[in-house]
C-alpha cells in the first residue's frame, strides 16, 4: 500500500507496539507524540519512532493513531482534530466504543477529515512502553467498527494496514455490537481474574496449582484506573454479562451444596458441548 | 535409584503420560493394566509399557501406581490390595485425598504393603490415553500426602522418582490440607471456566476474542463425570471457594452497577496487588 506518514498518539503497551509493528512490518513513515518525555526518547533510540513531534507538527500526518485511554483519546480529539489536516485519517484503539464512534465521526467531518474506530484484541497482562513488541499483533483478531457515515475508502485503508501488522481476523460490527461482545471476552474476564485472588487461600497458592490457576488469575496485575473506566463505560453490557456468571455459579454451587451428581454432571456436560462447539467454530474459521 | 518393576494402572491420560515419562526419563520397568484392551495394545505399540499384565501377575510389582478417579481407585484398591506382594509401595494420582488416604494406608499395612498419596499438579483439557505424553510433568507442581502412619522411605522413593519425572515443585502436606488447597487452585478453575462458556453472548464470540477469553474457558472441555465426582467428594472446601468468589464478584457487579469509580478502582487495585505478591511468591521460590 502507499506509504503514510502516520502519528501515534500515546505510546503506552498498544502505541508502542503499534509502532514497533509498523516500522517492522510496513514502509511506513512513524511518528511519536506522548506527554512522556522519558518514553518518546526511548522509543527513539529504539527504533519505534522516527522522532517525537510536537503538537505544531500534527497537521503533516496522512494518519494519526491515538492509543489512549478511553477519557483521554476523547478529549485528545477534541482538542486536536482542529490541528490535523483535511483529508487526514484518523483512528483510535479503545477497549470500548459507544460513546466515542459517532462523537469523533461527526467532528472529524467538520474538519474533512475521516474517523474509524478500531480496537486491536491484543495486550498482555502488563502495561507502558517497556512491555510493548512489534510481534504483539501476530495472529490476533482486530475488531473495525464503522457506522454509516464512516468513508469506506479509509475502512479499506485500515484493514490493509491491520492486515499488515500481522493480525489474523479482522472483523466489522458497530460500535454498540462491539461493546456488548467485549463485555464478555475480555470485560467479564478480567473482572474474574481479579475476584479470584481475593480468596484467603491465594497465601498458600504457591507449589499446589496448576495451570489452571493462573490461567483464571493472570489478568488480575490490569491497569486498575483504565479498566475501572472501560467497565463505567460499559455498564449495562457488563452487567448483564456479571449477572448471568453469577447466576450460573449459583447454579453449580446449589446443585454441590445439594450433593446432586445427576445435576452437576448435566451442567458440566452443558459446558463441555457448548465449549466444544466454540471450538469447533474456530477450526472452521481457520480452515476458509 | 534401584530400578522397580512398576505398575500403572489405568493409562488414561495422566497413567498413559507417567508410562511414557517413566519409559523417557528413568530405567523402571514399567508395566500396564487396563480394562480396555486396545489401549493397553497401543501403549505397548508405542512403547509406553513393557507388557501388559493380567491380575495373576500383580504380586510381581514394586510399585503399583493407580491412575483411575477417585471411586475407582478405591475399589482397585479394595478388592486387589491382596494380590500384591509384602513389600510393595503404592500410590495414587487422585485429585482428592481425604477419604482415600487413611483408608489405603491402613488397608496396606495390613499386608505388609507401604502407601503414599500423591498428585501431579498437571494435566490438559482434555482426556484419554491417546492425549497422554513423557513430557507432561515437566515443570509441574506435584503434592504428596503422607500421613503419621506413613513410611518415611517409602515417602523419599516416590519423591525420587517424581522428581526423575521432570516435576520441578515438590510439597508435602495433609491429605485435608491439600482437598483445601484443590477446591480453590483447580476445582474452583474449572466451575468457573464451565459457568463462563453458559452466556448466549458466547455464540457471537468468534472474532471477538483476546487472550482472557480463551485462558477463561480452557478447561470446560472437562470429563464432566470425573470431575462432579471430585467435586462432590470435596464438597465442604469447594463451596466455601465458589460462596467466596461469588460474594467478591457481587462486590464489583454492585461497584458498576452504582457507578462507583473509586470502589471499583479500589477493587481492582487491591487484586492486583494480590497477583503481585503471588508472582513475587513464585519468583522467589524459583531463585531459592
Amino acid at each position: 500500500m502507499e506509504q503514510m506518514k502516520v502519528l501515534v498518539v500515546g505510546l503506552g503497551l498498544i502505541g508502542g507496539s503499534m509502532c514497533k509493528a509498523m516500522r517492522r512490518f510496513t514502509n511506513h513513515l512513524v511518528y511519536g507524540y506522548d506527554t512522556d518525555g522519558a518514553v518518546l526518547e526511548q522509543a527513539v533510540r529504539d527504533g519505534a519512532i522516527l522522532e517525537a513531534v510536537p503538537k505544531s507538527g500534527f497537521h503533516e500526518f496522512d494518519l494519526i493513531m491515538v492509543c489512549l485511554h478511553p477519557r483521554a483519546a476523547k478529549a485528545f480529539f477534541d482538542a486536536h482534530i482542529p490541528d490535523f489536516r483535511p483529508g487526514a485519517m484518523l483512528t483510535d484503539v479503545c477497549g470500548i466504543k459507544g460513546a466515542l464512534v459517532e462523537h469523533v465521526t461527526e467532528l472529524a467531518a467538520e474538519y474533512g477529515q475521516r474517523y474509524v474506530g478500531m480496537h486491536p484484541m491484543a495486550g498482555k497482562e502488563r502495561f507502558g512502553y517497556p512491555f510493548s513488541e512489534g510481534s504483539l499483533f501476530l495472529g490476533a483478531n482486530c475488531i473495525i467498527t464503522p457506522i454509516p457515515q464512516t468513508s469506506k475508502a479509509a475502512v479499506c485503508i485500515l484493514e490493509q494496514l491491520v492486515h499488515d501488522l500481522g493480525f489474523a481476523h479482522i472483523v466489522e460490527t458497530t460500535p454498540e455490537g462491539h461493546d456488548a461482545m467485549i463485555a464478555y471476552t475480555s470485560q467479564l474476564a478480567h473482572v474474574v481474574s481479579s475476584a479470584y485472588v481475593k480468596s484467603p487461600t491465594l497465601e498458600q497458592e504457591n507449589g499446589y496449582s496448576g495451570g489452571s490457576f493462573q490461567d483464571m488469575t493472570r489478568t488480575a496485575t490490569l491497569n486498575e484506573e483504565m479498566w475501572a473506566s472501560l467497565f463505567l463505560e460499559n455498564r449495562k453490557p457488563l452487567l448483564f454479562e456479571l449477572n448471568t456468571l453469577i447466576e450460573n455459579l449459583q447454579a453449580y454451587r446449589d446443585a454441590i451444596d445439594r450433593d446432586d451428581y445427576t445435576t452437576l454432571v448435566e451442567l458440566l456436560r452443558d459446558g463441555r458441548i457448548r465449549k466444544e462447539q466454540n471450538l469447533l467454530s474456530h477450526a472452521k474459521d481457520r480452515r476458509e
